[in-house]
C-alpha cells in the first residue's frame, strides 16, 4: 500500500501549492496599547443613525489607545524559517504591501506564495489600529497630505511642481517605474498621521515582536527608525532586517547591538535628482556603517548600481516590484532562513529551524 | 490514461479544500471617493522623523477623500453563485468579521471556507479607508468611545453601569455568549467615527457594488441603513440581503424596490433587557414589513426564538458565532445561491449562475 500512497500525497502537495494561495491559517489581532483616563468632559447625546435611537455618550472614562493591528497569512507549505513581518511607512498602512495601485501582485502575496508566514500590520494611529483623541491623548495635530505631496516627495515626479492632475503635464523621474496611471488609487491609500506618536508606535511594535518572533522584519521609510530601534530593543528575536529606503535610523551609539543580525538596505533610483533623498540616504548609510564597524553584516542593494533603473520610494508598488522582491528573497535565502525545495517535510524543517533559532540568540549559525 | 488521471484530480481537489484555505486569489483595492480643493491654509515645514530631513507640506491643494477600502479572498473551489460582501457597523472596521477578539475563527474565514468569494471592507473614514480633515471636509467632530460604552450598549452587559474593569463586578446579560474575557481586545478594534458622513459612505458602497456585484450583502448595525439604501439604489445587483441587527433602515417609501431581493434579518438575545434595542428592533421590523407588504420575501431569524440564547449585538464574535453563521449559510443555500457538493465543475457552475443572475434582474428564478 505504502508505495501507492506516497506519490498521491506528493501530487496533492504540489497541486495545493500551485493553487496560488494554499494557507494553513489566516487571521488578525490587535497587540499592545494602554489605557488612559479622561476626565472633565461633557456627556453627549448622540444619534448615530438618522432616525435612530439617541444614545448617551459619556466622553469621560477609560480609553484603550495605541494598540496596533496585525493580519497574518500562513502558507500550508512553509519555507521561511521564521515569520516575515512587514512594516509600512508614514501616512500609510499595511495596504502598502497588498495589491499594487494598478492591480498587480504586491509583496505580501509574493512572499506568502514563496512560503513565508507573513504578518502585515497597521502601526499605531494608522488604518485599522485606530487613533486617539487629540490634543488630550495624542499631542499636536494630524498631518494630511494633498495629492501632489507624495508625488513630489516619493521620487515619482521630479520634486516640487512636478505633479499635475493632467498626466501630460507631469514631470516624471527618468525611467520611472511607478505605475503613474494609477496614482489616484495610490493616494486613496494615504491616511492622516501624527509626528508625535513614535514612542507609542515603537512600544506596540515591541509587543508584536514579543508575541510572534523570532522573525525577519522588512520595513519601509518612516519605519526605518522603528525597525532598527525595535531590533535594538530585542536583538535576540530578530534574525534579519530588510530596510527598504529607511527615512529614519536606530540609536547610532547602540549600533553594535545589531552586529549579529544580517541587514539588507535597499535604495531605489534617482536619489541625486531629489532635494531631500541624498541626505536621507546618507543618514541611513552612516547608521549601518556603524553596524559594520562593530562587526555586523550589512549589505546595500543600490538598485541602479545593480542595473535596475527608475525605482521610486514606493518600490513595492513599482512596475518591477516583483523583480526587487526576488532580490530580497534571494538575500534571505542566502542568510539560511529559507528552504527552497518542495520537500513534504518543509514544515517540519521550519519547526526545527525555529527551535534552533530560539536556542541560538546570535542566529545565523545554522547555515 | 484517462481513468487514472480522474481519481487523482478528485483527491487533489478534496485535499486543497480541506487544507483550510485554498485561494485562487486574494488582494485589496480602494474604490469611490472624490477630490476636494482646500485653500487659505499655511505652508508648514514638517520633520516626519526625529533627526530627519524637513519637508515642506503645503496644506492647500487637492485632496483625495471619501474612498473606501476593500479586501477580497477568492476560494479555489468557489461554491457561492455571487460574491458575498461584508459591511461592518459604526466605530468599527472590517476587522469585525476577522478573527474573534478571543482568537477564534470569524465569519470572514468561515464563509471563505464554505467557498464564497468574500469582499470585506472598511467604510469611508474607518480603518484603511482613511479620513479627511475636519471641519474643512468632514463636518462635526469624531466620536470616541470609552471602554465602557460598547459593553453597555452592545448588550454584553446589562446597560448603564454594567461595565467594570474588574470582571467580578461586571453585570453581564443572561447567558451571555460574548467572549468577555477578551473584551479588551475587542475595544482595540474600535475606531473613531463621525455621524455626518453617511452620504459619503453610501456613495462609496454604491461604487463598490457597481464594481463587484451581482452579490449578496451581509451588513451589521450602522450598516443597516447602508445595506438597505444601497440595495434600493442598485436593486438589480443585489441577490440577497443579510441584515445582522440593523440599527438603521432604508427609505420606507421605497420598500417595494426590494421586493425581489430575499432578505434575512438576524437578531440576538436579551433585547427586552436593553433601554434602546426594543425600539431599534421595532424600527427594523417595521421597515422590512413594508418590503413584505410589497410582495417581498423577508425572513426574521430571532435567535432566542430558535432556542439560541445569549447573543450580544456582536453576533459574529460571540462564542456561538459559527452556529449563527451556519444558519445564515443554510438560508443562503435555500435561496439557490450556493452549491453544496464538491463537484469539480463548481466554478463553471458559479460562472453560469453569475451569467443567469446578470440576465435576470429579478433574481432567484434559477432555484
Amino acid at each position: 500500500m505504502r508505495t501507492v500512497i506516497v506519490p498521491v500525497a506528493a501530487s496533492i502537495l504540489t497541486a495545493c501549492t500551485s493553487a496560488p494561495y494554499a494557507l494553513r491559517d489566516m487571521g488578525s489581532f490587535h497587540v499592545g496599547g494602554r489605557d488612559v483616563e479622561i476626565t472633565g468632559k461633557p456627556v453627549k447625546e448622540v444619534v448615530f443613525t438618522p432616525g435612530g435611537v439617541p444614545a448617551k455618550v459619556d466622553l469621560n472614562g477609560t480609553y484603550s489607545v495605541e494598540a496596533m493591528y496585525v493580519q497574518y497569512f500562513l502558507p500550508a507549505n512553509r519555507r521561511g524559517a521564521v515569520p516575515l513581518l512587514m512594516w509600512h511607512g508614514g501616512g500609510l498602512t499595511g495596504v502598502t504591501y497588498e495589491t499594487t495601485p494598478d492591480g498587480r501582485e504586491g509583496w505580501l502575496n509574493y512572499f506568502v506564495k514563496q512560503g513565508w508566514d507573513v504578518y502585515n500590520s497597521d502601526a499605531v494611529e494608522r488604518g485599522r489600529a485606530g487613533w486617539a483623541m487629540f490634543p488630550d491623548i495624542f499631542k499636536g495635530e494630524p498631518v494630511f497630505l494633498a495629492k501632489a505631496n507624495p508625488f513630489e516627495r516619493f521620487r515619482i515626479g521630479q520634486g516640487a511642481g512636478s505633479y499635475s492632475p493632467d498626466p501630460a503635464k507631469q514631470k516624471l523621474m527618468p525611467a520611472s517605474q511607478f505605475p503613474v496611471e494609477a496614482y489616484d488609487n495610490f493616494v486613496k491609500q494615504n491616511v492622516p498621521r501624527w509626528t508625535t506618536t513614535d514612542d507609542a508606535i515603537i512600544r506596540a511594535y515591541i509587543a508584536l515582536v514579543d508575541k510572534v518572533c523570532p522573525c525577519v522584519i522588512l520595513f519601509h521609510s518612516q519605519a526605518g527608525q522603528f525597525g532598527f530601534k525595535v531590533a535594538q530593543a530585542r536583538p535576540d528575536k530578530v534574525k534579519a532586517l530588510v530596510a527598504v529606503e529607511p527615512a529614519g535610523v536606530g540609536d547610532a551609539k547602540q549600533a553594535a547591538v545589531l552586529k549579529s543580525i544580517p541587514t539588507l538596505v535597499v535604495y531605489g533610483d534617482n536619489i541625486a535628482l531629489d532635494s531631500r533623498w541624498p541626505q536621507i540616504r546618507k543618514n541611513g548609510l552612516e547608521f549601518v556603517a556603524e553596524i559594520s564597524k562593530a562587526g555586523g553584516k550589512v549589505e546595500i542593494l543600490d538598485l541602479p548600481k545593480a542595473g535596475i533603473r527608475g525605482n521610486s520610494h514606493m518600490l513595492m508598488m513599482d512596475r518591477n516590484n516583483l523583480q526587487v522582491a526576488g532580490l530580497i528573497q534571494d538575500w534571505l535565502a542566502k542568510q539560511g532562513l529559507y528552504r527552497g525545495d518542495t520537500a513534504a517535510s518543509a514544515s517540519d524543517w521550519a519547526d526545527e529551524m525555529r527551535g534552533n533559532l530560539s536556542n541560538t540568540p546570535r542566529g545565523m549559525i545554522m547555515r
